[in-house]
């Protein structure tokens, strides 16, 4: 499709790297860009626990990549799976096509993974789809109705206690949603149970939570936490999961639950081997100061699937601010290189990190400021609705918050069957 | 759990009747209600299609059932399946448990049915529950997105071709909506494929679409559709649903498509073989004028699982003001024998009937008055953001809609895989 005047750009990956890099190669003409993702919609993944915690529906959260690039004539979308890459013959392949490229910009993310122990997902669902955040909304709810409806009081117990392992910011936003849908939102709605006896328990191998954050922040987040009704276990290496318990460490300690969410582990996109031989422990392709792989300075690796470390040689973190600058780095990259200009490295501007863990309480930390409590929380929430505003999204999430807010009620509380079937009868 | 002062009430099925019941009979501190649904939410469903057709999400026509009776501190609301109905031993059950009534009200609603032909179901899906607008939803989006990617030129036209069968409101509603978007919201957004050519074929087998409205207004409908770009096939009988052809009639005449969408027939729920001998041939369980069932006066059989007869013989319309009006009417029945008065009978005030084709268009048909075109339009959005508001989500969809309006988008444009585990690698 190359008519020798067109620089053709394959991007894969439709998340914050590739659609970031797709806006601004799209407004060169010299350019033909091609995005392909699996999915067919972008998904803005750092709202995506307020899915799971019924706060927000899919839709408010997701659009379709198609209407976010349909005025750039010269960009086509492809919903398609990449089957492979071809790095020598300059080629991608998938289901049932191929395109040939002149650069290649990979940004396919990562999964979640239990190091290890793939028999464990049933029982512990991650958080990085849709289907996995209603996934969670199901049975998070459904644990509540089960309760209600159970003779047993060790049973019902179990329904009652929910465990969270990973105690980053999605674990912490799961853990204190969950504490405060149990102690605000449902406190009404049952008549056998009392969903304030809800135990939540955020589980945490390592000896602090929220680990990219100073120790003072994770205090603050844990007594957040604690006054929301969740306890935090640090120090908690999980063993084993079951249907009806965890086991924390080697001894055997078990915490019996019925529902366990995961939030620890990620593993970079399976994508990455077709790029390199040598990804990190988490699967990671490891690029260069331009954020090509190496050997290929027509590839790039972005976000979440690369290995990419700033000028003091730490790894950069995988959240959205990295995906978005390098994806507008990389097109910025190459419209220059077709200029006639030399490549400069990328450089990862850090305007801080925040967590939010219920209503009013929240930890920011930006340069020498840390913030927490109210303060903290508004400005979580300003910035979020910030970002979410280049979609169309931001009115529908203001009048649900809104609403949220004033009424302690969570509009999305739907448990949805996954068979669409006429039940048997 | 019956206290000799307290009457106790179980009504099965959260939908407008039971709700409807539900809300009357919890005013009178005199009876403890029971309400049990198998799902954990009311449901709105004369809006139901416009999940299916991308425009609202599954939150805003859906509020769980406990929200809308926790302030009713003698209602329960239990989640379960009814698996029996016992009308001598007055007692209901459910998977675990089981409850004792003195009076009973069955409002379980209708599921689709497929005259006999349920192999056609997994091709031709039905709209009455959440799921299955989720189910069409991402058959629709993704046939657009399976032609854009296809190279054989008859494959491609199958996959622009959609089916539904069944001219009723929801049949012209979905083939009015499909019709819109491949006209409207989608024109922009392929590059290989036109979804203006986009065939859109309503299949209805009597001799006109809109059988409980004027010929008048049929006419309306089907001039509507067609300036939309809908074709209208009358007197059409499907004798055949297969993956890829939709098979009209005993001469063989077929249409190919890879999308057939199911408003043809009903059939009322299973649960009505427990109340009567005698159900008619869609399954609906004959009443008295009190709504009561043969020989069982403490027994009601309400909504879509009924067959209800006015005054002059004629059946009522499975439609959602009847089945409110209904259980409103045993509700206050109820009460009003506990007062120690007479029953009388129930009577429908027909307030008349509405069926939209799309953007300005729909027809209403109200006493001696017949509207079409943006006035019947604005008649219909006025009647279903009034009813809806009787819920939380006004606000929500006025919102959505005057988006949709002004931009022609649809919000809620997702297609999210049924399965939530991590991608096979």
């Amino acid at each position: 499709m190359s008519d020798g005047a067109t620089t053709r750009v394959v991007i894969i990956g439709g998340g914050f790297a590739g659609i970031n890099a797709a806006k601004v190669l799209a407004r060169d003409r010299r350019i033909a860009v091609t995005l392909i993702d699996r999915s067919n919609h972008h998904l803005f993944q750092p709202l995506l626990y307020q899915v799971a915690m019924a706060g927000l529906s899919p839709a408010d959260i997701a659009v379709p990549i198609r209407g976010l690039l349909s005025r750039f004539r010269k960009v086509s979308v492809v919903q398609d799976t990449v089957t492979g890459i071809d790095l020598e013959a300059k080629q991608v392949s998938a289901t049932g096509q191929s395109w040939s490229y002149d650069y290649l910009v990979v940004a396919t993310g990562a999964r979640h993974a239990y190091f290890g122990h793939d028999e464990w997902e049933s029982n512990a669902p991650g958080l990085k789809t849709l289907s996995q955040a209603t996934e969670i909304r199901r049975r998070v709810l459904q644990a509540f109705e089960s309760a209600e409806n159970e003779e047993d009081p060790e049973v019902r117990k179990e329904l009652l206690t929910f465990a969270i392992v990973g105690g980053g910011p999605t674990g912490v936003e799961l853990a204190g949603a969950i504490a405060e849908l149990s102690r605000s939102t449902l406190t009404k709605d049952f008549r056998r149970i009392d969903p304030r006896r809800t135990r939540v328990v955020l589980i945490e191998a390592g000896p602090q939570i929220l680990a990219a954050f100073s120790a003072a922040s994770a205090v603050r987040a844990t007594r957040d936490l604690e006054e929301l009704g969740a306890q935090v276990w640090t120090e908690s290496l999980v063993t084993d999961v079951s249907e009806d318990s965890i086991t924390i460490g080697n001894d055997g300690e078990k915490l019996r639950t019925r529902t366990v969410l995961w939030a620890a582990g990620v593993h970079a996109s399976e994508l990455g081997s077709a790029l390199s031989g040598e990804l990190d422990r988490q699967g990671r392709v490891p690029v260069g100061a331009d954020l090509s792989v190496a050997g290929h300075p027509e590839v790039f690796a972005l976000g979440d699937l690369a290995r990419t470390e700033d000028d003091s040689g730490a790894v950069l973190p995988g959240v959205a601010p990295v995906a978005m600058q390098a994806g507008r780095y990389v097109g910025r990259l190459i419209r220059a290189e077709l200029a006639g200009k030399e490549r400069r490295p990328f450089r990862y501007v850090d305007k801080g990190q925040m967590a939010t863990i219920g209503r009013s309480k929240a930890v920011v930390e930006t340069g020498r400021l840390r913030l927490g409590g109210f303060l903290a929380w508004a400005a979580w929430l300003l910035i979020h609705i910030y970002y979410l505003s280049s979609f169309r999204n931001r009115a529908l999430v203001l009048v649900q918050w809104a609403w949220s807010y004033v009424t302690f009620g969570r509009g999305a509380r739907l448990i949805v069957d996954r068979e669409w079937r006429n039940p048997e009868t």
